[in-house]
């Protein structure tokens, strides 16, 4: 039975962890800079902040994925989404080796109704084969042969060829109504 | 280009990581006692050594992947194998959370012209698509929809509906001639 589900492969950054959330509360930790989630709209990840690579930086210290906040509405969507599709957490997480660790324990704390057999960390995701995908990475949805839908973040402001889901209600609502 | 080349999903632990010569290897260590391959020929993972559980409770201890030794042949037929196919490499690690950082150190030292973005740690490797599949178990060749190698294993031996290979210059004669 579990088989003849449709699969989904839900994103991690940005999708089920705030990390923008994450990056904006370090950057006023480390310099005292208020930052707010307007400031970073429509900039990339390399100049989201003034100090270049701050991101990569950040990503690469320890405790940061430990403690990222999860996205609102995230885990409710999941438990509902589980109902009818085989759910997969697929991260881009093996630029950043120190996460692997620090992420499999976040899904384990905030997401424990997810199997360990369902967690997919990898380099890149072009070898993923769902039926559907989402994340807010062009760079994983336009190599996707599934159903997209491009959770909102402030670096793909500008793009619209993907189906664009603001929120976890509406990742629902589009998946409902089968976009 | 790099799309326009095959993929190909490899295996580690028994495939490109000879984990049957760390079982032995470990279990003189421990027990005392000299295991050969031969006598665990045909025997499941569950009950390959008198001890039950002990090949669950060896890949749970802290060392185990990281001092695996290298599967004969495997790093000159990696090489070959990338001339004209995308490389993957696919283990299926999250049931030992451990595992993780010693599989990607592992990788990193071994295998160091293997990129971190063909690297793929998952549960079960049912959402993998690439053309071929290199593995020596049953459960992730029987779900995969590609071209099938079954590495030889002790715990494979009965099983003749995937392709077998023996060792790694099997594997690129059968990749040569696509089988």
């Amino acid at each position: 039975m579990e088989n003849m589900k449709k699969t989904i492969a839900i994103d991690m950054d940005g999708v089920i962890a705030d990390v923008e959330a994450q990056f904006i509360s370090w950057y006023l930790r480390d310099y005292g800079i208020i930052i707010t989630r307007e400031d970073l709209q429509g900039r990339n990840e390399d100049n989201a902040f003034p100090e270049k690579g701050l991101i990569r930086k950040f990503a690469r210290t320890p405790g940061f994925f430990l403690s990222a906040p999860v996205m609102e509405g995230a885990v409710e969507a999941l438990k509902i989404l589980m109902e009818d599709f085989e759910v997969y957490i697929v991260s881009a997480a093996m630029e950043f080796p120190l996460s692997l660790s620090e992420k499999l324990t976040w899904l384990n704390t905030h997401f424990p109704f997810i199997s360990w057999k369902n967690i997919i960390f990898c380099g890149n995701k072009n070898i993923i084969n769902t039926d559907y995908m989402v994340d807010d990475h062009i760079k994983n949805l336009d190599n996707f042969k599934g159903k997209t839908i491009m959770f909102h973040a402030f670096h793909n402001v500008s793009y619209n060829h993907h189906t664009r889901a603001n929120n976890w209600n509406e990742v629902i609502s589009l998946i409902k109504q089968d976009f």
